[in-house]
């Protein structure tokens, strides 16, 4: 496994639960973009019109986060903060709430759940709202974690497996056609979980370079006394025009982000966007005036070129990727790591990630094969299992291999 | 030597030179105010109307600060940053104004130098200024100094003279009416140097507890190319009638600081100062908004009753003082440091320092004795040397005293 951040980490673990030798590289565990993230699980108010193949996956990985938490919870003994609070978009003024409606009736059209409500019901909701807000946009079914906790709990978790971790840059050993491992350590299938990182890690042959970039967004972490929480949802609005995240945790932290910056491998914090951040977050909630500043900083999540990851096998030998999360790295890690440790056990991924095929964006006959297969009758999403490998250059199910 | 902030690591150093045997007792060194402090050196822009004999001791301290930092960066080999380019008062408004021709007038009256400016002068020394300044106070005198660095340097200085560190809670050692050393390590003589702390050091008498107080200031470090550094010289205002300075350092860095607030030993960082501080230092420096944002903190400086230090024997026999230092620490330090040397070697502290007695505090009679004293043909500042100690109760001349 290339890389120590939540796709990695969730990958590990379940690969080794599943009886493969893991071996990790990664010069800083855990302090990528799964560092930085707010940790919010959000596919409803995350939905995006014409991203509906992301929206089915995002919709399916939140459905599995309970049970994920609880395995994981149950594993490493620690627990993530998991909180089945919701969601609550609010608008400033008429074209914020007409922007609302329009998601509504989205979310209507696919079956989604949500609720518009008035300024008054916002405020009943959540009292430290700021009093200029026109309507909000009540999403039950989207939840939060802990993402600082949730690296934790992935960690020790992998270490009760007996994952073992190289904390030093990693560099593939590429023989002829064939990825052979990493740093040294032989490995049936190499697993590149880089995040933004991924297309730069020494010995990537050329033509799989994934096509992910640094999208870089900074964030505050501020603090309340827990026993006067302040809110008890997450909320997000636009504030002038910026986007931003107010998500309160049991603990009393409230992280506060929103910007969307491409700067390439910049993780500098800047005087302008803690002072919007700021601005915006006492705007949306007055109270947050008397809050404990606690950090600022900068992470850098993988964006990738149609917005959805690139999950399965690369096209070279004993190379799988799992990159390109984007936004939704958090929500996404679990179903990751499962398609992935599937792939590696069976040679299939499953149907949910068909569409995220590393090799859409390699191969330009792979999409003609693949609309070729998709007409074919479905599949269930594990009848991998059979063995009859529908990707040839999947790793093979080879229990003892070493998976770096 | 209770206490390793700059107080007590450059008294530690001095006393070392002069040949005593030093230990210093601080569980965390180097990290209470001297580490938050902006380290201007301003004695000139900090007077106020009737701290003469402040203003006394902070003009001598500033006019030795160059052969101190000489000394130092010779013994330590590290550059504290020390840098001559003066310090600029400006005012947003006629009242601002009017408080700096008052100023003026005062230096006038003191004998000391500063000019008023235009606001086109001021922008022409300093053209990232803001143009909505009105005037300018320019004192050249007042410089600064990287206060971290001349915190890291006195450490290195301390270590190659020989001075111990235990890095723990200090406990004084009383014995009767007399202090007798710390932590279980027998001392001629114990100087308490604990900042904001010093009162509540385990141990110590209860009719020699210094009255000083924490006075939280929480600051802002901010980072810019240092080839392109927006500004050159110290600047200071009241901007929306909050005290603010700016504070560029040759490598980049930018302090902005301001706050003076009494929250007794609270050290967080607050969401209002930190979006007080980016708003208000914008204002003053717009081209700010495109600074680094690095750190945010707050520090507790040792408040005093008159704004005085206390610096000299507490009248506990074996126990000297050196606190209270409040705003003027880093400027004070190397002239209290040579003070405590000079009282520990001879019996006798320098002219300058009698007002700042820390006696003056726990004794109804002192100022009487005081006062007298004054009136008495004014010794040289260092005539304690003859060895007619005027203080019965300082420790005495002992070289091989371990000073803690």
């Amino acid at each position: 496994m290339v890389g120590a951040g939540v796709i990695g980490l969730a990958t590990a673990w379940r690969c080794a639960q599943r009886g493969f030798n893991v071996t990790v590289v990664d010069p800083d565990p855990g302090r990528g973009a799964s560092h930085y993230a707010a940790g919010m699980l959000a596919p409803v108010t995350e939905a995006h019109f014409g991203e509906e193949s992301l929206l089915h996956l995002t919709i399916e990985a939140a459905r599995r986060y309970p049970a994920f938490v609880a395995d994981l919870q149950a594993a490493a003994g620690i627990s993530v903060g998991y909180r089945t609070t919701g969601m609550l978009a609010v608008a400033f003024d008429n074209d914020d709430r007409a922007v609302l409606a329009e998601l509504h009736a989205y979310h209507n059209s696919l079956g989604l759940t949500s609720t518009l409500l008035s300024s008054r019901e916002c405020r009943d909701r959540e009292p430290a709202l700021a009093p200029a807000i026109r309507a909000g946009l009540w999403v039950e079914g989207d939840h939060q974690v802990d993402n600082r906790r949730l690296v934790q709990a992935l960690r020790a978790a992998c270490d009760r497996v007996g994952v073992r971790f190289l904390p030093t840059e990693a560099h593939l050993d590429v023989h002829g056609n064939r990825v052979r491992g990493a740093n040294g350590i032989p490995a049936a299938a190499t697993v590149l979980a880089a995040g933004a990182w991924s297309p730069h890690v020494a010995g990537l042959p050329e033509a799989v370079r994934p096509p992910v970039r640094p999208v870089k967004g900074q964030i505050l972490r501020l603090r309340v006394d827990p026993n006067r929480p302040l809110l008890t949802r997450a909320v997000r609005a636009f504030v002038r025009g910026r986007p931003l995240y107010v998500v309160p945790r049991e603990t009393g932290e409230i992280v506060v982000g929103g910007t969307v910056e491409e700067m390439g491998f910049d993780q500098r914090v800047t005087v302008e966007a803690v002072a919007d951040l700021l601005d915006d977050a006492r705007r949306l909630v007055p109270g947050l005036v008397d809050a404990d500043f606690v950090e600022a900083s900068a992470g850098l999540r993988p964006g990738s070129p149609d917005n959805g990851p690139m999950v399965g096998p690369s096209g070279v030998d004993g190379l799988v990727i799992a990159t390109g999360h984007y936004r939704n790295g958090i929500l996404l890690a679990p179903i990751t790591a499962d398609a992935v440790a599937e792939l590696l056990a069976t040679g299939a991924i499953p149907e949910e990630f068909v569409p995220f095929d590393p090799r859409r964006f390699f191969d330009p006959d792979w999409s003609a094969r693949h609309s070729h297969r998709r007409t074919a009758p479905a599949a269930s999403p594990r009848s991998g299992k059979d063995g009859t490998s529908a990707e040839p250059d999947a790793a093979r199910d080879e229990k003892e291999a070493a998976t770096k």
